[in-house]
């Protein structure tokens, strides 16, 4: 099948539904290509398609039978990009390409869903063989196509010969208006504008990078399903009328893809009587992992993500559908009263300004837990460069994506996303009717836990003093924790011989 | 130092705060022991504390300054108790057992903290060596003097030879009330009663139970230290009027040893100028790791607990004092009107239902875990034996766990605690002042997280129809992750092909 060779600029290993869509990508972008997948149809499949949407008499793309003959496709040092399942696929691969003669300088890219651990151990386990470098991929089937955004980690050096390509095949975003620019056809290229990839960090740190975006994802979509259940079940709306809603907010500071597919999702009819097909969809909502180990990961490393865990706990409780059913018999709720048109509109005003609040503090917890884990694995974490990848191509892009990047271009040392000029404005411009809508869900029976959470932790951040005094006071009651003062040093330690008579207090 | 013996009925070895006390427990109780420490001044000082509680010219303990003279001191076989730090010495001490001849068939008992998964491969490790058991150890130092609540886990062999021992050392209960029976005296012991001592199950599992406890009980503290923030931010009352609340609370439901302790710290007053000590206490909470693995092992299990996630989290927000500071300058909240009479009195009465209700929710999520984690691992938990156990000795103690032994006494399989006839009526009774609570703090910008997000729950798990149908709408969108119908059969997956002209859905 190989007839020329050793020309070609990569080795691709693994051809499902991301990898054979990378490959277009990489092909559309002038990129010659050597691809194999154990099963070979699936290498035939990319072939396939490759020509049918040139239309040229021959692909772009080469097929490889094994792994000897991939490596000898390619100019060397080798640059082979994987796209195989997480876990053991990878370390397959890996173990296939040594005995097929990899050198040490060839370049090896993890472009899977691995644990972000997973990717550090590996990088040492290889480390004699070749570079192992990863970079997590976002955006979907539709993004590996026409423009992903790119979180690659690893050796700087490798990073020098992969960030032309990946730069090439990266979504693209206009800098001044911080938005995609569109590409939705085969063949297609788009070389203005800002690309989707920019170096992360040492091994690991893309992947975690990634982990926090799905945790926001996670958070961001939850927060739209609170507000279509406040409209559904608090104000009764259809669901193209919720549509209509989602809609016009998708034009202000909400627009993003989620609130865009939200309403594609709630238009969408089906059957011959035009059911929504919203309608139809069974309510309890599948997982896979990124979400719970973020949220894991902010509760190790001692930063509260509450919004992000709520969105986690969300999921987990709509798949005790059953129990539900049954709860839903025996436990009341409140009277829903029935609004007038004024009322109804400030309720949905209300809830605009809640879920962009609540957005903003969803952010704002991911990117605290990036700094957090930044200083405990001494990363160095471009956050402003991190918010401009995700402003196209992955599943959070938002216009959103846009302010953030300025607030760390602005001060790259900002603490926390809320101390931001620009976003401390907004909140402070609609916090009162975010607290609205929180009251009204509570005195409503509507449970909003990622909305009301975000509210909670906006509370407690702008808390000079938090009532901890008493919990620290509780836990040197019982088990002799003790306590610093206000009025001492606060590496003093104090503790009160609360069993003795005299009750004093010592420094201990 | 040894005398006559090889008679005495148990080995200690670890005579910190905790092991002196145990040891002192067991000797009240008739228990002849050998104590050792590698720290022989600890093994001296329990000996000297023995003879000044008990005015007797000699010992009830016998001092060792070694394994094997430990060992030489016991009838075999051999019942060794353990109470060092959990970790390494553990395991160090038992390899230095294992050196000093310790038989197959004797019994290692560790009552340290230890991770229970940790518990669990050290069982398989020492398996020919020694029957490894484990109990957890809830009180602090008062309860392992006077009366512990113990959660024992290992070999059912082993619990009998244990099970008298361990009985009658744990706190006691009387059986109609559920109230702890009062042990406060050296030498006192008590004979009636139910002891807060039963079996959990295989290795591991008492020490998972003790996790859920932590959880939970960080929980309970939060709840109260948000009632707390409430009645001092939000009505402006003193420590001592705060004080003087919580005292007649716990007069009602909401007794308990957290808010026993609480209205004690409440109206402690230190220093010439009796200033309340909470004035004094610097509010950033600490944590040692069991209320963060709860939360953990919820998210890692797929049930929630988001009222426990969010105490750990309010910890971790309180630890960021300078940020909160910087940020009480930067977000605004809302403007608290002052309160009349009235209004006070009705404010503190919701926020007694919702507090009360928002525990009846954080118990329900931890009971719900222990049920999942069960499920998990194989074992077979009686929960209404947990909850008795509860009932005395440990930190979480209230008259609120006798209805909770009752409910899984009436249904052991009950799934959830808020489908328990008592509670739900408890809920269905209180519930709207809970959400007037709720929205009283959202807009008066008090921080309630765990109280809300127990509403949340509440509300959750009592919604028939979440909104994750749009959710896995947007799931299918743009990952292609498929999704159940109500219309059909729950195993089968449908999928929109989103990026078709058609958007036909097809079963996959």
């Amino acid at each position: 099948m190989v007839e020329n060779n050793s020309v070609c600029d990569i080795g691709f290993i693994g051809l499902g539904v991301m990898g054979k869509n990378l490959v277009l990508n990489l092909a559309d972008n002038g990129f010659s290509i050597a691809a194999f997948d154990l099963d070979a149809s699936k290498v035939e499949d990319t072939i396939a398609q490759d020509m049918a949407e040139t239309g040229l008499p021959s692909a772009r793309v080469v097929g490889c039978s094994s792994y000897t003959e991939l490596l000898a496709c390619l100019k060397p040092p080798h640059l082979i990009v994987l796209s195989v399942p997480a876990g053991e696929a990878v370390d397959d691969v890996c173990e296939n390409l040594i005995g097929a003669g990899i050198q040490p300088d060839d370049i090896v890219i993890d472009t899977g869903n691995s644990l972000w651990v997973d990717t550090v151990e590996r990088e040492k386990k290889y480390h004699s063989n070749f570079i192992l470098f990863s970079s997590a991929v976002s955006g979907g089937e539709v993004g590996a196509r026409f423009g992903p955004a790119l979180m690659p980690s690893g050796a700087p050096y490798a990073w020098t010969r992969i960030k032309p390509i990946w730069q090439a095949i990266a979504a693209k975003v206009d800098a001044k208006t911080g938005k995609p620019i569109e590409r939705t056809k085969p063949g297609e290229v788009v070389n203005e504008g800002e690309p989707c990839a920019a170096y992360i960090g040492p091994a690991g740190a893309g992947h975690y990078v990634k982990m926090v975006h799905n945790g926001i994802e996670y958070a961001d979509m939850q927060i739209i399903c609170e507000a279509y259940q406040m409209l559904r079940d608090g104000v009764g709306l259809t669901s193209d009328e919720i549509a209509d809603i989602f809609a016009q907010w998708n034009r202000g500071p909400l627009e993003s893809y989620l609130m865009e597919i939200s309403v594609e999702v709630l238009r969408h009819r089906v059957g011959a009587d035009n059911t929504p097909l919203v309608e139809l969809i069974l309510d309890k909502a599948g997982q896979k992992g990124t979400g719970l180990w973020t949220a894991v990961s902010s509760l190790e490393l001692g930063t509260p993500a509450p919004t992000i865990a709520q969105a986690v706990y969300a999921r987990s409780i709509s798949s005790f559908k059953e129990l539900r059913v049954t709860a839903a018999n025996v436990l009341q709720g409140p009277q829903i009263s029935p609004f007038n048109e004024l009322d109804k509109q400030n309720f949905i005003e209300q809830l605009h300004d809640a879920i962009y609040c609540a957005k903003i503090c969803a952010y704002a917890q991911g990117f605290q837990l990036m700094k957090l884990a930044e200083k405990e694995h001494n990363w160095q974490l471009d956050f402003a460069s991190i918010a401009k990848i995700w402003r196209a191509g992955c599943i959070i892009r938002a216009i959103f994506l846009q302010p953030i990047t300025q607030a760390f271009a602005r001060n790259p040392e900002l603490d926390n996303l809320l101390l931001d000029d620009f976003f401390a404005e907004q909140l402070n411009q609609h916090q009162l009717n975010w607290r609205k809508s929180v009251a009204n869900a509570a005195l409503m029976g509507i449970p909003t836990g990622a909305i009301t959470s975000a509210l909670s932790y906006y509370d407690a951040m702008r808390c000079a003093s938090s009532p901890a005094n008493l919990l620290q006071g509780q836990r040197d009651f019982f088990g002799a924790h003790t306590f610093a003062r206000v009025d001492k040093a606060a590496s003093k330690k104090y503790h009160v011989n609360w069993s003795s008579a005299e009750r004093d207090m010592v420094e201990v």
